[in-house]
């Protein structure tokens, strides 16, 4: 029983990494299925790596092995880790990537922190731990191996978490965080419709972003939208995510992740 | 009998678009193989994707099931559909964009719109049809199902196409429209060999542009040409496409998808 | 017994280039594992992708064939060739993109010349032999057929390679090359580290270009480095290369590949 690996990282495909860590694992587990969730991470940004694997994780296969690289400190103190989390395993640096989908799966049951000698074929790198531990640790997992094979075990609770800002709720107002732009140039923020129900926005808002005004149609589908008019709408994920028809929000608004905004009541001139 | 799935799409490679649909299909048919054609689609554009898609069904596997999703219009009145054409299943939203791929196998000889009770394991979101319908829909087809178990039929004959522009020949003249730039800047036209016979150009040529006169030699592969030539040449799908030796045409010639060009006799000064 | 092919390219992801490559080994061979090492190689560059393929071969399966596909003369009289060195074999253009990755492996051991006849289930267009020869010799090898099967034995010793300028070492310094960018921006050079070893180059040092002088720090990982300063260490493939911590040293510096650089003493004002 060969158990599929799913692998994201922010290694890029202009250069072999990505690809090495599939010969690795094709050498090592060579009946693995490895699905690719993205590799175009930005660089170094533990945060959207968090977030892109918290999203996939309740759609995958159940006995999924899940390989997430996005690793700035490799080589350093931060420890590499394999977890397991409802019914799959999760493998990668313990710098805050791996929390957010852990808790979207019920929490860390179990944890393991590797030894590089029980998984690695070759001498490990200072500098490329995808290859040389994280890669051929989800391959012995998908070829049947159990944790404790990979090394030794730690406290589940330990795994760090990447703090994702809540929104402030108050005075009928959202304040929230632009938390990525998709390839669409949807902008997303970190604020489900719960915060709108919260403050008691309803229907048609106004999004205020640097002593701008914008208005902001409540929409459902990207095709409501006219091709001047902004709008926000619930995305696939649960995020609330300011967005344009057929046009990149984020180009049109001037907005980049990062940007503070806050979503108000229509024409509400109370400060 | 697995069959494999051949993926495409405007989703792009940045987010977790295209891993979550990846994620659902090893979730809901685990043997089956999935081939990713592209996700660099231009975004929106479903010619791009109708033509691409064109370009592929006649190579591929002869149990191949095509997901194809660039879904401008998600979650409105445009149908989800899945159709035969050929020995092939195209799974996708029927906005123009299966249309010349069912044509370049045939045409269309079944097809249904898709009842989202019956393929998708969760509640659908109104804006990703890729990852809670079409997925779902070409995993349950890849897995053995039927067109049948996916929908309700609907009259094959009005599956959309997009609308590809004829050139105009005339004259001796070919007026065509630039209809994609590759990877290398090569630039296709929507014409080809046929319509140069037709006109009487054989040899080079001159391409006009905006005013422009630009010698065309008239070539077989890219390597015929010198450093500061421009070429024309059969394109491996049998478009003409203008082209530089080891250089983007695009760059050179400063043309973009959408212009419109004419192919002339050397020196005609005719108008 | 299906052998894994192992495909690398400057295809880029945008069109179907790369993705019709896939669909003609579905269809020759279809169970044969494709695993993508990248696409993205600088369009035309085959030293770029000679010195990607021959970092991955150490690490890929022993039953590989590795699919490689940088051919700025296809069509030409540059021969199609299939080989085998080490336990693989390796399938694509002899324009020099092969024989680094074969020195890597113990050199060549066989080759032949493909004959298109032998592979190709059909006409072999002018332009795109990706498709048309490379992809179907890939996937008769994979299915288990032989080198004999594909082509005429030609003398394993004339295989191309690739020029990979060696760096001088002379007065206690190393005259290097930048040969290659990755996406983090770090530059890697043609030296490694017995280059410093031979030139007496311990501990940190200073980085001449253009003029300037660069204090850099030897490090062994990345996050060694403070917030402004550069370093080197050996990479994943035992090159130097110029590095910062969670920054692009390419953008930095201003440097980019085929710049000459020299590393030399701290401090060292002899010219």
């Amino acid at each position: 029983m060969t158990r599929p690996i799913l692998f994201l990282s922010d290694y890029g495909l202009e250069d072999e990494y990505v690809g090495v860590c599939h010969a690795v694992i094709a050498r090592l587990a060579p009946d693995a299925p490895v699905i690719d969730l993205t590799h175009r991470l930005p660089p170094h940004d533990v945060l959207a790596g968090a977030l892109t694997l918290a999203a996939v994780v309740p759609y995958g296969p159940e006995d999924a092995v899940y390989l997430a690289v996005v690793d700035p400190g490799v080589g350093t103190a931060r420890r590499a880790v394999a977890l397991e989390a409802g019914t799959v395993a999760i493998v990668g640096p313990d710098n805050g990537l791996l929390g957010e989908a852990a808790v979207a799966l019920g929490g860390v049951r179990r944890a393991v922190q590797i030894v590089p000698e029980r998984v690695s074929p070759w001498p490990v790198s200072d500098t490329f731990h995808g290859r040389d531990l994280f890669a051929p640790a989800a391959a012995r997992l998908s070829a049947g191996g159990s944790l404790d094979q990979l090394g030794d075990a730690i406290d589940p609770t330990t795994i760090g978490r990447t703090w994702v800002g809540a929104p402030v709720v108050e005075n009928g107002r959202v304040a929230a965080t632009v938390i990525g732009v998709d390839r669409f140039g949807n902008l997303r923020l970190d604020a489900r419709s719960r915060d709108l129900e919260q403050a008691g926005l309803s229907g048609d808002m106004d999004l205020l972003h640097h002593g701008a005004t914008i208005p902001l149609r409540r929409v459902k589908t990207f095709a409501e939208l006219g091709g001047d008019e902004n709008g926000v709408l619930v995305d696939s994920s649960g995020w609330l995510s300011v967005v344009r028809n057929q046009a990149s929000a984020a180009e049109a608004l001037g907005m980049q992740p990062g940007d503070v905004v806050v979503l108000a009541p229509r024409n509400d001139t109370v400060g």
